[in-house]
């Protein structure tokens, strides 16, 4: 484990403090149906309503706020990141915010209501080609006019990290914590089992979630309730009882919710 | 205008006090996005939150609590309607509430999902043929076992009304103003201007709702947004400012979303 990556609760305590005049206090939601089918009290924390639609403006709001706060260096003369979804909105509107342009490197394959929404926020897209490496440019790429790296918040980027700036990685996991979560390097040393979903599962759970609670989580967020609904689950315990799930974001393409339509044809018919 | 359709604000107080042990008190939502686009403060009452799916549960209840507490008479030995949708899930969980069988006709034509939902409130499951004429059976056409219907609370059936018992209509209409909404009768009376929305305008609001607000509502439940963001309500005096907007219901059938893969492909390309 790199000791780089450690955060402490103070630091998460500090990320809050730093971003919560900015971010909704979302509200939990329970449903009885989905209680009853798992027998225990879930709570739903909806990060899907957060601004952006997403835990992800935590990250990027702490992560320019921490630049310009927590250094005596000037505020970064752009922010850059690449991203089809919830980290280049969030970065979007977190630099729209502090009055920084963004510059926000999406495959051309995105879907357009994604690309729309960034553009809503003030940034800048920039296409890439659907692949690992053109998904990874450097800043000179995309900026509109040539940038120094040195000069620019970079996020997921693939060139070194800009010296003398707080490690992005270190800010985004503390700010995934102030949901309430602790990061990687704690949950580890905390974890109790490991479940394993597949697709399908997370599919049936996200249909669950959209049909019996109206809520429009994306796939990936539906993660959590595919556990609780598994098999494994049921060895856990009766007595956790309660358990809090955090609804991560919203985002999804309605555009590719074909598989909503063979999850049906498997169902079955009510006599 | 027929007398015995008027109810009072005292008949939506006593709707409200029959039913609010058995009812969310759903959450109002706001969105910065909507209230950019139309210039106003927009308050979303989150019904599609209800129990049930929609705020027809508040209908159900109060009539089958209603004639249970209000009258001498003994429970109904059934309760009968003819819904593919929001009110036959209603009539379902509100009979299970009270211990009352329930039958619920649905066209063979109806969504699955809403089939199953019906069902997993206890109710039994008739189907009729997708005709107005068929839609509205007589009781005896669906019960399990020959039922007189004087015994049954019926809704929306095709024959006379139950006599000696509290007009439907008037109990359902009752209920939806436990809402904060006025019923017809009233609203006639203080309705500044009417609105028409077309089709296409109010999948467009839908369309904004799920992937702004990430709230699943079905797409009539949109009709209000569309007039809000419609050019005619750009002649409404800006002193209209704080608007309410009741997200009536979410029971939408997710796989005849075609119209949304029509609506993305009509939309700009971000440059």
């Amino acid at each position: 484990m790199n000791a780089q990556y450690c955060i402490s609760f103070a630091d998460v305590e500090k990320a809050l403090i730093n971003i919560q005049d900015f971010v909704h206090l979302t509200p939990v939601l329970t449903n009885s149906t989905l209680n009853q089918a798992t027998g225990r009290n879930l709570f739903f924390k909806c990060e899907l309503f957060q601004k952006t639609g997403s835990f992800k403006i935590r990250g990027a709001l702490n992560a320019i706020r921490s630049l310009i706060s927590a250094t005596s260096k000037e505020k970064p003369k752009a922010v850059v990141t690449h991203s089809s979804g919830n980290h280049g909105q969030a970065l979007a509107y977190a630099a729209k915010l502090e009055g920084i342009p963004a510059y926000i490197v999406v495959p051309q394959t995105a879907p357009n209501c994604k690309k729309l929404a960034i553009q809503a926020y003030g940034a800048s897209i920039a296409y890439s080609e659907q692949s690992d490496e053109a998904l990874r440019p450097s800043v000179k790429v995309y900026a509109a006019e040539p940038l120094n790296a040195d000069d620019c918040y970079q996020s997921k980027l693939k060139g070194e990290l800009t010296p003398n700036t707080y490690p992005p990685e270190t800010i985004a996991d503390g700010v995934k914590s102030s949901i309430g979560l602790n990061t990687w390097p704690i949950i580890r040393d905390l974890v109790d089992d490991v479940f394993t979903v597949t697709e399908d599962e997370i599919k049936h759970a996200a249909q669950l979630v959209w049909e019996r609670m109206k809520l429009l989580i994306e796939p990936t967020a539906a993660v959590g309730i595919a556990a609780v609904l598994s098999q494994h689950f049921q060895t856990v315990s009766p007595e956790v009882k309660n358990i809090c799930i955090v609804l991560s974001g919203g985002n999804v393409d309605l555009t590719s919710l074909t598989w909503v339509k063979e999850a049906e044809a498997e169902r079955p018919v009510p006599y």
